[in-house]
């Protein structure tokens, strides 16, 4: 059996962090289309250099090194090469490494695929400008319009930042990708999410990505001195909030399935003195599942007993629906195939959702497309503490390179 | 009967609210050793000037009016002439201009009293550096510590704000008065609360004042991924606060009493943002009860809620008791002594606590004190739309005329 070389994934992993990592506090800041970005950007474009891959950076970032034949469609391995502010140093890159190890590794077998493999460190993803800009560009998801608009969190234009790394934003839509092009794309990505550790899991087979829907919300009652105002005379925005919070496991157990989420993530009160109830309150409810229904019935059980709490507490409630995205669902077929790889292997696995959002659900409508994911130690992501154990990194790429080459062989050769 | 005129209280209320009037928000800054408090406190003794009065300013900025004979125990009609920023023109000054009218009235009605009778304009009673000042340095409750090191909240010491008004702070000291020279202390001030209004009542007998107590909590649980972490795999503080909030009303329902509140004004999530589970809340409890042991049992109950939950959710549970102030009885006496006057005007009439504190509760402990509120207009107080009807401040001007008359004329004249 052909094995994959952790010694050389976890090299490449400790060299990709070091663009953009942060002494102090030991976080990775290689947010999209920053010097580290580009850095790192260049560096991977070496690697493939010196694996005599082809290679180009297409019109948003992505770069993209291909091995294998011109002319047929291509196996796609994709992730993200960015990261959010003190990240951490799997988060996207696990992704990326791997696909460079399976070229490695199916060279030194002197494996010949059928089909092309592409491997592809996508272009900010983390949501600098909003994020996914790569797998979307590539999908054909983005538009002339977001391009020309989007800023970061400080009003700094993509497309200032664009052209400050170099880039010319009309050609931007040039990297889009035929779907006729791509025969599969896989993603292997850390789960960011404490299951499949707490489980004893190695492998989590991802079924789709969750649909998610965020809305802002307002209560509104009246503000008082929290000494004159009598419990029963109160118009407390806050006891609102807290009643619909203790509602939220009712709300999932009657309506939602084992894959809901429901979070109140920020919370506001006004005017937010010690001594004065609060008159106002602001909220936020992110609710996910893979079921779009689901999420409609989540929803509408989330301003159903909010409007029911907001009589009961004399106040008023509005919400905006600030966002709306549907779930997006692998592959049956890559489904399949992974599972029977990952049992080959040997390796314990589940099927989950992904609750958080990747690059793989842009091309889920465009190809097809799957991801699986290996453990994060307590489920610690975003953040300086994120870790995925050297073995379980091997094992991932093991099951990619072994997927990679189901995909691009028509003959099994190796 | 001898009537106060309500024309002339207007007049005055309306003259002190031009002091730190805001055209914008229409609020009155007034805060205290303000220029604009200053200017105040010079009105009031040019009105004690046209009455014939002694007056005098002493080493805090109490302004104090006095009437009748000397070496004799006063009678202390008082209440604050500084204001909260953006407050309204009731606050305080309902009670100096009703204590102004009632010299006035008793002169014109040629009531000669057998004992003394000041006004007072007390100060910095409102808290901006820390509140009650003149009550306390005239109770004796003052130290020299807190004179030395209190700030305001941008860090303005107060002695430097002394001294710029024209204080000598060595003199603060000096506002003390012995217990033997106080014959009874009154004070009338508008509710600040629903409670009148609502039962279409004109005046509330204060009890006492609400002892209060103050929390900082802090419930922490663990930060993840909105999406990835499911509900049963969280540690979410915010639904332990949120569980906490909700039992609320089951605490006081069990512990406390219909005088007893517990509020939640301050609720702050870390880190804050809409798609991470919070893993830390820091929140405010205040609590206050007309009983100690009630809200010994109060505080008994919200630490033992707060730690079961903090169990159930997995979370640590710390907090920090931040004041424990105690209940402040009103004299039975003066209680009944307002009751019987208040039975013979025909007004209706409540006994009740009082849950915002006021300088009476210094006098409280030194004296023999009592208070009575009229109606504020839907509870509105600090605030610039703080109301009460010209009828209501009438009645207890006239309720305080008759208690003065009765305490400073061993025999009724008028």
């Amino acid at each position: 059996m052909v094995k994959v070389d952790i010694e050389r994934i976890e090299r490449d992993i400790i060299a990709l962090s070091r663009f953009g990592f942060n002494e102090a506090d030991r976080g990775v800041y290689r947010q999209g289309f920053s010097e580290e970005d580009m850095a790192a950007r260049q560096w991977l474009r070496d690697q493939f250099e010196s694996l005599g891959m082809a290679h180009r950076m297409d019109g948003v970032g992505n770069v993209i090194g291909r091995f294998g034949p011109d002319d047929m469609p291509a196996v796609l391995i994709a992730s993200h090469l960015d990261s959010v502010p003190a990240g951490g140093m799997f988060d996207g890159v696990l992704g990326v490494v791997a696909g460079l190890e399976v070229v490695r590794t199916m060279k030194e077998a002197g494996v010949t695929p059928d089909f092309p493999i592409e491997v592809i460190g996508t272009s900010e993803e983390e949501g600098r400008f909003g994020g996914m800009l790569g797998a979307q560009a590539m999908t054909g998801q983005l538009t002339r319009e977001w391009l020309d608009t989007a800023t970061d969190e400080h009003g700094y234009a993509l497309k200032d930042a664009m052209v400050a790394a170099g880039f010319d934003p009309q050609k931007a839509m040039h990297a889009y990708r035929r779907p006729e092009e791509i025969r599969a794309f896989l993603e292997v990505h850390v789960e960011q999410g404490p299951v499949l550790e707490a489980e004893k899991t190695t492998i989590g087979i991802v079924e789709g990505i969750s649909g998610v829907f965020k809305w802002n919300c307002r209560l509104i009652g009246k503000a008082g001195h929290a000494g004159t105002a009598p419990m029963n005379m109160r118009s407390d925005a806050l006891m609102g909030m807290a009643d619909f919070a203790h509602e939220i496991g009712r709300i999932i157990d009657e309506e939602g399935t084992e894959k809901s989420r429901i979070t109140i993530g920020h919370v506001a009160c006004k005017p937010g003195f010690p001594h004065t109830v609060p008159g106002e309150v602001d909220f936020t409810i992110v609710g996910r599942d893979l079921d779009e229904e689901v999420m409609k019935n989540l929803a509408e059980a989330c301003e159903r007993v909010l409007s029911a709490i907001a009589r009961r507490h004399k106040l008023h409630f509005e919400y905006q629906q600030m966002s709306w995205l549907k779930p997006a669902y692998c592959d049956p077929d890559l489904i399949n195939l992974i599972e029977r790889n990952v049992k080959d292997l040997g390796y314990s696995y589940r099927h989950m959702p992904s609750g958080a959002g990747h690059d793989v659900q842009f091309f889920c409508n465009h190809t097809k497309a799957a991801m699986f994911f290996v453990p994060s130690i307590g489920g610690i992501s975003h953040a300086p503490d994120e870790w995925t154990h050297w073995s379980d990194c091997e094992r991932g790429t093991q099951l990619l390179y072994e997927c990679v080459k189901e995909l691009a062989c028509e003959k099994i050769v190796a």
